[in-house]
């Protein structure tokens, strides 16, 4: 099918480029040194996963209990919960999941890891557990001068076993730069080493330090101690990474293809996709409203407002062209959130409709 | 199931207080003199739509040609889709609706209608419109000084029948007072009845008026010639509406339930509900950060910051004693999109789970 007969609003992922931007970072993580444990939050798409381990990823990061699940159905078998599994279904759907396959995941907190450690008792199963630090997202995680106390009395739990240190610092705050980004992931990376180390010196099994995303996973891969590194953006990228100077417009790979439904003023159109398509993600930087999306072919038009079904184009000259029934293809702010929110997407290579995608791991909260 | 016991995130509805929701909303419609076409897109699910045509609602709005699927699918057979319909794959599915259900749809342009015409004059159907007139909102819909002409023209296509006005004006913009809300009502409902007369006395059959929301149902319906009000948040209720005096919190009807699973510092928790279940929605008033929800047993405690999948908590007093693994409930700012990132919602009656009901038009964006 071609591209332009597909229904809309629609998503549409340029093969190529997907592929570029997974063998872009699996090279790069490789080449300094360090090992790729991919987020699939971003793409929520087993055969993306497939082809990230057929790169050389070690195995999958998932957001979620309900992702994993997803994920070791579809055939994976070691994955990374990055998050805190609390509350007594889920504790005892994660020892069900820990029977199947190596699933690990994250505690910062005694109370936490206690509930776990008695359903892990309970089961008949041990956990393997990484200690979230606060390396600077100011999130979940354990404060770093807390960590090594904290990280010894659950290593004693039964039914636990405390294989290492987990941390997500995100993008360096503010300025785009190259320098600002490798210095707040080296910041992160050696942080969660020194503590992995000391827990390793108190007699621990703490050897595994995860850290790191899709800006920071090359300049963190490099640091010594740092075990697997976790990206997930880049294998779409999308504006927000783009306007930080992490990636870059031309390695996008996910476009959201809308239709012009209405033209009712000059410099105004409406298209089919609003917030339930885009989100209402928007991050300003330097003042600047970015909108909430990018029209690539009229740089000048902004999405200047959206409703659930409706986005609103403030129109330039470029822009006032369009037509009822003209299609605009967007890159989206934030992709991974856009990608939660449909149930597929299309693999196109050179205009050429080639396989429509399920989004799998969808709607996956719990 | 004892509501506590349910896994988290849940969205979770008060079925009293839905059902005294829809009662009001149709007794006060009635006492108007008016009559009711509920917008379904804020709960998507047939159970509710059917209790609102219980309570006399005459037929049903949807705001996507697949939410009109759904709906065509699960029995009901007279629907009216909010929106123009625009490109071919849509224009086929909209002609084969027409031959099962009553079926309407939205125009505001020549070029939209005469794409509809030849499709409908080709499949043998014709199908009804609404003149979709601009009366504030500044979003699709026609210019009130151009919708006499341009009703003229499309009423003159063949395949297509003009039966009426339709209009969407939102909540008063600015102060919520019930003033501005019934004075806003009143003048779209004013400016759309004088279209449709208009148009009657050119010689179409334009005699359905189609307007207004939650804001401005009542008012609007007591506005002679205003033949169908369309409300849809009334159902559940939610923050942004609480803000705007259109509702109150107290009858709010949904809540999400979500765990602490992290308590990193004495002034923060993080609870299992990020944006891919808040939604990053927040429409402040009067410069007030409201945060991401409202937790009415902490009202001091804020959602300060959103994650997809976190949501960290900036506590207050009372917040303080949150631990982990305990379960707060939250009203969301805007129930519909919440509504559309979740695929079942649970229905409790005094503290016990009484039905899990599936969001069968979640996600129909096309």
């Amino acid at each position: 099918m071609d591209v332009r007969d597909l229904d809309t609003p629609a998503l549409v992922v340029d093969l190529d480029q997907l592929e570029r931007n997974i063998g872009a970072m699996a090279d790069g993580v490789r080449a300094a040194g360090g090992r790729l444990r991919p987020h699939t939050k971003t793409h929520k798409t087993p055969e993306v996963a497939r082809l990230q381990l057929q790169r050389g990823a070690i195995g999958l990061t998932v957001a979620k209990l309900g992702e994993a699940e997803v994920m070791a159905d579809a055939g994976f078998d070691d994955l990374l919960i990055a998050n805190e599994i609390v509350g007594t279904p889920k504790l005892h759907r994660l020892a069900r999941l820990a029977r199947r396959i190596r699933v690990r995941s994250c505690v910062d907190s005694l109370a936490g890891a206690r509930m776990l450690s008695s359903v892990a008792v309970a089961a008949g199963v041990r956990c393997e557990v990484l200690l979230d630090v606060n390396t600077g997202l100011n999130r979940a995680g354990v404060a770093p001068d807390e960590a090594v106390a904290l990280g010894t009395a659950i290593g004693a739990l039964p039914g636990l076993v405390l294989v290492g240190v987990f941390s997500y610092a995100g993008a360096a705050p503010g300025a785009p730069a190259a320098d600002a980004h490798r210095a707040w992931a080296v910041r992160e990376a050696e942080t969660a080493v020194a503590i992995a180390r000391e827990l390793q010196a108190r007699g621990f099994p703490a050897t595994e330090v995860s850290v790191a995303g899709t800006g920071s996973a090359v300049y963190a891969a490099a640091t010594p101690g740092v075990t697997e590194v976790r990206p997930g953006t880049y294998v779409f990228n999308d504006m927000n990474y783009s306007r930080l100077g992490i990636s870059a417009v031309e390695r996008c790979a996910l476009r959201i293809h809308s239709r012009v439904v209405s033209r009712p003023a000059p410099d105004r159109a409406v298209i089919d996709a609003g917030s339930k398509v885009l989100t209402t993600e928007k991050r300003a930087l330097g003042g600047e409203d970015p909108g909430f999306g990018f029209i690539e072919a009229l740089p000048g038009t902004r999405i200047a407002a959206l409703w659930e079904e409706h986005g609103v184009l403030r129109l330039d000259d470029d822009g006032r062209q369009l037509a009822v029934g003209d299609v605009i293809a967007i890159i989206p702010n934030h992709v991974c959130p856009t990608i939660n929110l449909a149930d597929s997407w299309y693999g196109v290579r050179a205009g050429t409709v080639e396989q429509e995608y399920a989004i799998a791991a969808r709607g996956r909260t719990r």
